[in-house]
C-alpha cells in the first residue's frame, strides 16, 4: 500500500515503528559507507599477478625498451588491445597516464583553451556550454567548472539521454560545444543508450556550431553484471556512417578491472584528432608509464583475457547488488521511490518521489552509513528536485551491504513517513 | 696553436687532411646519437627489481590499500623519501605521476589560466614573461610557447644565471612573473648555482609583482658523476629566511634515476602553495600512480638506498664523460670552442668561437652522428649567437661516445677551418 494512501493516525505509528529501529541502529554506532564507486579489496587483489609480471623481460614486441624515454600515445601493444576494447583501429586510438578522466580534463583543456583545429578555434574566445544529462558524474561536472564551461542539464530517459531536448539545444544554440555521455550502464542511472540515441548522438555534430565534441565516457564498457550484458552501439563506427568521427571523444580505463588507480587509460577518436591532441599533450609529457601498459598486456593477453578477468568481478559483486536490490524491495509498493536495476556498472540510482534526497543522507549519516552528498548527480551539485541519489554497493562487504543498505530502506521511508506527517 | 693564428696555406693543408678523414666517417654510414639525455640499457637495468618488488603486499604503513582509489597528492612514504631527497619537510611535498615536465607545465597553466591565489590573480590578465637562462633546456621553453608565457633570455655565469640582469629585468617590469632553474648541473652548461646565487634567488620575489615563481627543476639533485658533488644550497632554506618560500616550486623526478618515463615525480613549496595547487589537480585526476610509489619507496628504503644506486649510474656513466672530454681535448689549444666539464647531470655543453653551432650539426649528421638541433638551448629555439651544441652521451655505448665524439670533434675543426678560409 502506498504510503500517501495512509491515514494520519497510521503515518503517526508506522513513524514510531521506524524511528525505533532507526535508533536501534543510531546505537550501534556503524561505520558503513556507499559513497564512491571503489573496487572492493577481493576485487582488486584479482589484479595481484600484475607486479612482478615482466619477469624482467621489458621489451616490447617491435624490439623497443620500455624502460626508457619516448612513446608519447602509448605502447603499440596496448594500443592494439585497447583497440579490441573499443572496437576501432588501433591507429584511433591513444593511451593515457593512469586516468582517464585526466585524458577528459586535458582534451576538453586543449578545446577550451588551445583550440581543437588552432588557436583561434578555442572555444574560450566564444565562451562555452556542454550538455549534461542527469542524473551523472559528478567529476564530469568539476571538469566543466574548472574550466569555466557552462553546464546545461537534460533529462535522462531511461535510453540515455532525451535527445528531442539535446538536438533543439543544440541546433538553436551554438555555444554548445559538446556533451558528456557514459553511454554504457550510465553514471549513476545503470542505462545504456539505445541504439536510436547513439545514431541520434553521432548526428548532432551536423546540427551544432563548429569544433562540437561529444565526450563519450565509456568507463563501464565491459562492466557487466551478468551474462547477458547490455549491448551499446559502436559511436565511432555511427560517427564513420555520417562522417562525424571528429566530433567524438572516446574515453575508458582499467581503473575498475585492475587497479584503481594505478591502470592504464585509453582515448579513441579520428586520427586527426588524435594528432592535434598529441601536439598539445607534447609540451607536457614525454608520455605515460609505458612499463605499466606492457604489464596489462602481459596480464591480459587480449580481448578474452579482460572477458574472463571482469567475470571474475561479476562474479563478487552481483550478489551486493543483488543484495541491494532485495534491502530496496520493501519499499516497493509504498509510491515513495523508484530505483535502477543496473546490469552492469557501478551504482545504483534512486529516486526519492518526494524530494527526499538532502533529507535521506542526513539521517543515513547519523546511522552510520556515508552516501555521496545530494546534488552530487547534477550539474554545480544542485539538484533542483532534491531527489536523487547514488549508491555505491561495491566496496564494503556482502554483509556491510545488507547491513548499510537496509538502514538506507528505514531512512528512505522514515523520510517520507515523516514528510508526509508534515502534510 | 690557435686556429686563427693559421696562415690560408696552413688552413688549407689541414681542411685537407680533416676532409679526407671526414669522408671516411662518411662511408662507414655510421648511426649514433648523442641527442637526449637518456639512460644507458644499463642503467635502467640496475632498476629491473622493481616490478615484482611488492611480492604481493600492496599495504601501506598507514594501513591503506595501494590498489584502491584515493590520494591526490602520493603516499606518506613516498613523500617522506622525496623530503629526505630535498630537504624538506614532508608537509611541503607532493608526489606527481611519472613526469615532473607534467607537473611544471601542470603549475604554469595553474598560475596562467586559473591563478594561484583565486581567478583574478591569473596571470593570464596581464600577460606573463618569464626569465629563462640560456643556455637551457627545450622543453621548459616548450611548456612557455604553449601557454603563451614570453621568454627572456638571461646568460648563464658559470655559476647559474647573470643575477645582476635578472635583478634589473624583475625589479622593471612586474609582467616578469617567473623564472626557471636547473639549479644543479645545469641542463646543458653543467654549472650548479652558488650559494650567492641562490640566495639572490631566493630574494627575487620581494623585487618582483605579484604571484612570482620561481620554477626549480632540481632534475639533477643527486646525479653526480664523482664522489665529490657539488654542492647546492637548499632554496627552500633559503626562501625561508628571507619568509619567501611562497615564490618557490621545486621539481625532481626518478626518471633518471629508476625507469625514464616510468619513475615517480615530486614537488616541493610552501603547504599553502601545495594546498592551492591541489585545489587545481582535484579537478583533473584521483591521483598519481600509488602502487608505482610504493614500488619505488620499497626498492630504495631510504636515501642512502638512492645515493648507493647512484654511485652505480656514476660508475656506468662516468667513463663516457671522461672519453667525451678526451675527444674534445685535441680542440683544447685551437681557440675555436670551449666546454663544460661536468661533474654531474647529463650533458656536456659546448660553444663555437666561430658561430658554427648549426654547420657542426649539419656535418656530424652527415657523417651519422645525430645531435640535439641548433638553437635547442635557447627560446623560440634560436640561438642568436648559432654558438651552443648540447652533446648527450650517457646512451651510446662507450665506444659509441669515443667513435660519436671523435667525429663530432672533426666536424667542429673542419667547420671551424672552413670558415677561416672563407674569412
Amino acid at each position: 500500500m502506498k504510503l500517501t494512501e495512509y491515514s494520519q493516525s497510521a503515518l503517526a505509528e508506522r513513524e514510531q515503528v521506524l524511528s525505533q529501529q532507526y535508533a536501534e541502529y543510531k546505537q550501534a554506532k556503524l561505520n558503513l559507507d556507499l559513497t564512491r564507486g571503489k573496487p572492493s579489496i577481493e576485487q582488486v587483489a584479482l589484479s595481484d599477478a600484475l607486479d612482478g609480471i615482466l619477469k624482467g623481460d621489458y621489451r616490447l614486441a617491435d624490439g623497443s625498451d620500455s624502460r626508457n624515454y619516448g612513446g608519447l600515445d602509448g605502447i603499440p601493444e596496448a594500443k592494439a588491445l585497447a583497440a579490441e576494447l573499443l572496437e576501432v583501429d588501433s591507429s584511433q586510438v591513444l593511451i593515457g597516464g593512469n586516468s582517464s578522466l585526466n585524458l577528459m580534463y586535458q582534451y576538453l583543456d586543449f578545446a577550451m583553451n588551445h583550440g581543437l583545429d588552432g588557436k583561434d578555434s578555442a572555444w574560450k574566445h566564444t565562451g562555452a556550454k556542454f550538455i549534461c544529462p542527469v542524473p551523472g558524474y559528478d567529476r564530469h561536472f568539476s571538469v566543466c567548472e574548472a574550466l569555466g564551461i557552462e553546464m546545461i542539464a537534460v533529462p535522462m530517459t531511461g535510453n540515455g539521454p532525451d535527445m528531442d531536448k539535446v538536438e533543439a539545444l543544440v541546433s538553436s544554440d551554438s555555444s554548445i560545444k559538446g556533451m558528456w555521455c557514459v553511454p554504457k550502464y550510465s553514471n549513476p542511472s545503470g542505462e545504456t543508450y539505445s541504439a536510436e540515441t547513439v545514431e541520434r548522438i553521432a548526428a548532432l555534430s551536423a546540427k551544432a556550431g563548429e569544433h562540437f565534441r561529444i565526450m563519450w565516457d565509456n568507463a563501464y564498457l565491459i562492466h557487466d553484471l551478468s551474462d547477458q550484458p547490455d549491448s551499446l552501439m559502436n559511436i565511432m563506427a555511427a560517427c564513420a556512417k555520417q562522417n562525424s568521427q571528429d566530433s567524438v571523444f572516446v574515453t575508458a580505463s582499467t581503473s575498475k578491472i585492475t587497479f584503481a588507480g594505478a591502470g592504464m587509460s585509453f582515448a579513441a577518436s579520428s586520427v586527426a584528432n588524435l594528432k592535434a591532441f598529441k601536439a598539445y599533450l607534447s609540451a607536457m609529457t614525454i608520455g605515460p608509464d609505458k612499463i605499466n601498459q606492457l604489464r596489462h598486456v602481459r596480464f591480459f593477453g587480449d580481448l578474452n583475457g579482460v572477458k574472463a578477468h571482469m567475470q571474475k568481478h561479476a562474479a563478487l559483486i552481483a550478489p551486493k547488488f543483488a543484495k541491494s536490490l532485495e534491502c530496496l524491495e520493501p519499499l516497493a509498493d509504498k509510491g515513495i521511490a523508484t530505483w535502477s536495476r543496473p546490469r552492469g556498472g557501478y551504482f545504483i540510482s534512486f529516486d526519492s518521489h518526494l524530494g527526499l534526497a538532502a533529507e535521506i543522507i542526513q539521517l543515513t549519516g547519523e546511522a552510520g552509513v556515508k552516501l555521496t552528498p545530494a546534488g552530487a548527480t547534477a550539474p554545480y551539485g544542485k539538484d533542483p528536485e532534491n531527489k536523487n541519489l547514488r549508491l555505491a554497493p561495491t566496496y564494503p562487504s556482502l554483509a556491510e551491504v545488507e547491513q548499510a543498505m537496509q538502514i538506507f530502506a528505514l531512512c528512505a521511508e522514515l523520510a517520507s513517513v515523516r514528510k508526509l506527517l508534515e502534510a
